[in-house]
């Protein structure tokens, strides 16, 4: 699979006149029915607060969730919207789509993530209907993500409406895996490691391998940044690097699991920044640092917290994880991003193997580890119950099974990944969806009307005819590949 | 009027060596001294914070404002300096002024507010003076937006003291039509579709008319954007799409008030997203994007929400609101914007008309039919009282007049942007405060020092020579109307 | 001192490819070890805050200081990474090293600044460990802040390893004068303008002095900005702007302390801008405006209130504070900064003079006399007593003798800038740090992997042929200076 497309001989229709409104327009009119018919307000939303309030003896306003939660989903939103939008505008000119089909796809994701993961997580027995409040805010938000990881992978190479396919499925594989993940399986992950960048990362590089394109050098020209790129996709990492903290302990617990949720991964990504820069320098000629590595491998560190933020990880653990996850992050743009593209045929244009599948999958071992290794002289009998929430079904469960649930849930995470992106691959292969040929792939032209300045740098049939003897083979790597130690 | 201007024959003076010193330190000396005469601290941010706990019985420092609203102030500070400012960057060459005079008016704007506002809102009856703490901070801004909407129209064509002037009378009018709306006829506006849309759009495009440039099109060349200037443009864009659920709830009620905002805005920005994608990509050629599009429409779901947002408008009224603007606010950019400037000679740089003006004056449509169709069942008695402040004097309404008057707030909004425009652009059509030629308008050569990049591309007389030929009628559309139907 | 050093006749190695990964590593390394020895959650992060409630009758979790502090520090985090950091990018081709070098060295310098300001701070009597939370990420930022200004003196001219040693030093040196003036001295100083900027201030003034490059002319085509680089570099001024109010208020007082210090400095920050804008604009022929004022000086007013934030100044106090900044700083840029470039041998690449150590020294004056000034009936004496903390050893200070403390805390912060500059400056001209030659300043290409279009456009030979004659004096002002008055 995935070699046996052949640069095609019918140029393909990149007209997304009719497909792109019709998927916007039909898709938002259900999200509309069904809101009506599922979705209604909860407790801390309605207007019946005030007799809420009486009801449950609170005495402040204070209590509503919204405020412990609000400014840390604001945070959140700001790394979905602003955070992943510009870390995907790094590309010389395919920045327009970078950040505005992540627009796109995440405004209609959280729509239908509050009604996927409402069916799972919020549905009031009573009257069947979904009750919503920032909390669902805030996991509608992270659902999103897992789907913008995988848009990483596919950055340039895809349709909207693909992206749209794409980001519907995921929402619901997502909805489904964090169901079994977190009440089944009754693992903990705040931060999601697991159900966000174990899963995102790899439905993201099964659907780029199905998709997988052999041709793809023929838009080598369009391949990698420019000085000022580089620097919008730096806002979109600092406001990642920035507002980790605030993503991992947005739905820890109130009190103490927030608090040190935040610490933690404040912590980890220090220290990933610094092992980023260490490598990334050893790797180049003269130590020149290298902004793809600055731009990525930075965050590693808070995707691998995302399971044990709020676990009694210790600050020194933290800085280990941070420590780890630069170097391995960093090595992963080096080494396994070539390997992968030229063996596996897997073209990965944001490197998110290396930066979330890698440390996501880390990260849920981290995890697992610590919640194995916790103990009550660390945690407190209460801290321990209220931490990994041993209540209920769950109140005899002992450590080391928390530990090994926390694996299964992480494998149970890879799996939906894997699976899920084989599925949605085979879909997305379909040829109606409008997606671009080899060599017009990385170039804003196709989806979207470019100012004067762009219009006029756009020299392909010069190009092709230029560089024909230069790129015979079909297997030269892109350009996340040319971070290759010199 | 308006057409009535020709290209003069004497070149205009855009010297503003004189001027704008006079008028910042002139009128920030007049700030300090109403403010020395004017303005204390409130019981919230005075020293004697602790007796007045122990006076009213308050057990926690938690219970101070402040924390209540902090957080969602800094984010509607954003949403004014870096929002509204970058949002005004997409010009290639008059970003220093859209970034930078926004930063100006809007600083002098918080100023003046805080005074006008203080005067209607919070004057203490014992001695005389406005005390004031976070909620005054929120509402400066609130009223500055509503200048810096203005702004939006008039964008590349005025000089930067007729921008004060405007911020002046504009802030001016903007509490005595908020004291009006809000207070005498009592009305319900937490996010401003009335009082800060409505009349800030019409405000902006009264101005816009009166100053008409029948010679606009000699600066066509300057008209546009280029690719990274968009780039800083969706910038602008995202942080207002983030944000605006905290402006929405930003003065709403503690509790479920300030909750119920934040999501319905949520959701409303949500669905107008994919209907702007929508109808921008099915109008033009093959489906491309318009990224004017995206810069904007994508937001008239947060205008139109403005004064629903704290109602109990169901979360899929909220959708289907955000559904209809996104397609509104496209349609403007399409089809009216052309034909304002052509027929009406309003000519409007930023499209405030289909951002703000429009979807404001829709969301006091919203606003008022939700109010009318409240009832006790959806709120319980005690949020209805709460929600719409039926206390004191307004005990005895009914949702049905609330309704009305909620429609005749709105008509004052109108009658005030309406009004107070004509006022104020007979004021700036005066030809003393150094506003640009036709010819380089759009243009921050006339009011920066720039960085030689931009030095060296500016052949305006060559361009003059070379283009004459081409734009000889006084009509054509410029740059916003490009965007009309391929 | 400063101007014995030569173009030197063998070309100097800027290849950091060992020291660089070397300092990273082991620097990172030893944070492990010594957060393995010394750091532990704090009551509040700790899984034991549930017994620890219930010790202290705490009765919502809400009291956790997480809530009270965490949105606070959040806005403080922007600031160091990416306000400080864009504000850096304003250079045409040095943005990498302006954005990327500040995130490395605000991510070491945070943990070193937990585990000295924790000796310092946050020992534990009873088991000689460091607790840490919330309050202790914002002075790890607050410590970095200093760092990165001194960064600011020196920008375009240091290697990334000196910058490493630079923070290294000035984190340690920073603990131990906050320790004296906050703790010894007993001066109040919430926002830092003694313990920040003054000390950071002059710390990176004598820095660049004793690194003092005659031929820094040398490099002058990679002075001065681009019209984007202003635009990047703006993201970071008005996020500092934005944001100064929680940077002022993030530890003051719980209450009305924190609520007044960020009012005191929105206001200060409003007027500051009106004020810059008038000098600017007065500056220049036309009264044509300049960015380096805007970017810079309507930020001196955040500075300046950096004291007396949470102190009774009353806003019109607020307000002339403001005035005067903005008068002062960008006075600063016009005549201070070209006159110690020639005359006293310091390149302030920054002109952190202008922005932080003259309105930080200003700062700590105003403080000194709004401390002195205080009285029983402004504050009460309840107020008094918490605002100046007169408890302990200090119940019995009087405010006069507060006023003189916080004048002697003035000095010390001023003495160790100055000293520890001298030792520092004194280290860092140690020739093996890397740091590029004279010609090579300013210039991305040393440290860098550089895109393609940035690549192209390095022609040195060609120019220092071609301008050879031009610059043949050692004293040629660089591109701070260009804004002198034309």
């Amino acid at each position: 699979m995935g070699n046996c497309q052949t640069s095609s001989s019918r140029p393909k229709s990149t007209d997304i006149r009719i497909s792109l409104p019709a998927v916007c327009i039909v898709w938002q009119t259900a999200m509309i029915i069904l809101f009506g018919v599922f979705v209604r307000y909860n407790d801390e939303t309605d207007a019946h607060w005030g007799e809420h309030m009486r009801q449950k003896n609170i005495t402040s306003h204070v209590e509503n969730d919204f405020y412990y939660r609000y400014p840390s989903f604001q945070d959140v939103h700001v790394m979905i919207f602003v955070g992943f939008g510009f870390l995907m505008t790094f590309l010389k000119r395919y920045s327009f789509g970078g950040v505005g089909f992540n627009f796109l796809i995440a405004a209609f994701g959280i729509q239908w993530a509050l009604l996927m993961q409402g069916w799972f997580h919020s549905l009031d027995p009573v009257d069947g209907t979904i009750k919503i409040g920032v909390e669902n805010m805030i996991n509608a938000d992270f659902c999103v993500a897992g789907c913008l990881i995988a848009y990483g992978a596919c950055l340039g190479k895809v349709s909207p409406v693909q992206l749209m396919v794409m980001t519907l499925f995921g929402v619901t594989l997502f909805a489904v895996e964090e169901y079994i993940i977190l009440n089944l399986i009754h693992a903990k992950d705040a931060g999601g490691s697991m159900t966000i960048h174990t899963f995102g990362g790899y439905y993201g590089l099964v659907i780029s391998w199905i998709l997988y394109r052999p041709y793809l050098h023929q838009s080598k020209r369009f391949q990698g940044s420019v000085y000022h790129s580089d620097l919008f996709a730096m806002i979109g990492t600092l406001f990642l690097w920035m507002f980790w903290p605030s993503f991992n302990s947005a739905i820890a617990n109130h009190g103490d699991g927030q608090h040190r949720a935040a610490l933690n991964t404040y912590l980890c990504l220090a220290a990933s920044v610094l092992t980023t820069f260490a490598i990334s320098s050893l790797s180049k000629k003269g130590g020149k640092l290298d902004m793809v590595h600055v731009q990525n491998a930075t965050l590693a560190g808070g995707v691998a917290m995302g399971t044990a933020a709020e676990f009694m990880i210790t600050p020194y653990g933290s800085l280990i994880v941070g420590f780890c996850c630069g170097i391995l992050s960093t090595f992963g743009y080096l080494v396994l991003s070539p390997l992968m593209e030229k063996h596996l045929k897997i073209q990965d244009t944001c490197g998110i193997h290396n930066l979330h599948a890698m440390p996501g999958f880390l990260g849920g071992v981290v995890g697992a580890i610590t919640a194995a290794t916790a103990s009550e002289s660390v945690y407190g009998h209460e801290g321990l119950v209220n931490t990994f929430n041993f209540v209920g079904e769950f109140a005899n469960r002992t450590v080391n099974k928390q530990g090994a649930h926390q694996a299964a849930g992480l494998c149970v995470a890879l799996l939906f990944g894997l699976g899920g992106g084989a599925l949605v691959g085979g879909i997305l292969k379909l040829p109606i969806w409008g997606d671009p040929e080899d060599e017009n792939c990385f170039d804003d032209e196709t989806y979207w009307e470019l100012p004067e300045d762009m219009e006029s740098i756009s020299p392909i049939h010069h190009y092709n005819h230029h560089s024909a003897g230069k790129h015979s083979d079909g297997a030269e790597p892109n350009f996340p590949m040319e971070s290759v130690m010199s």
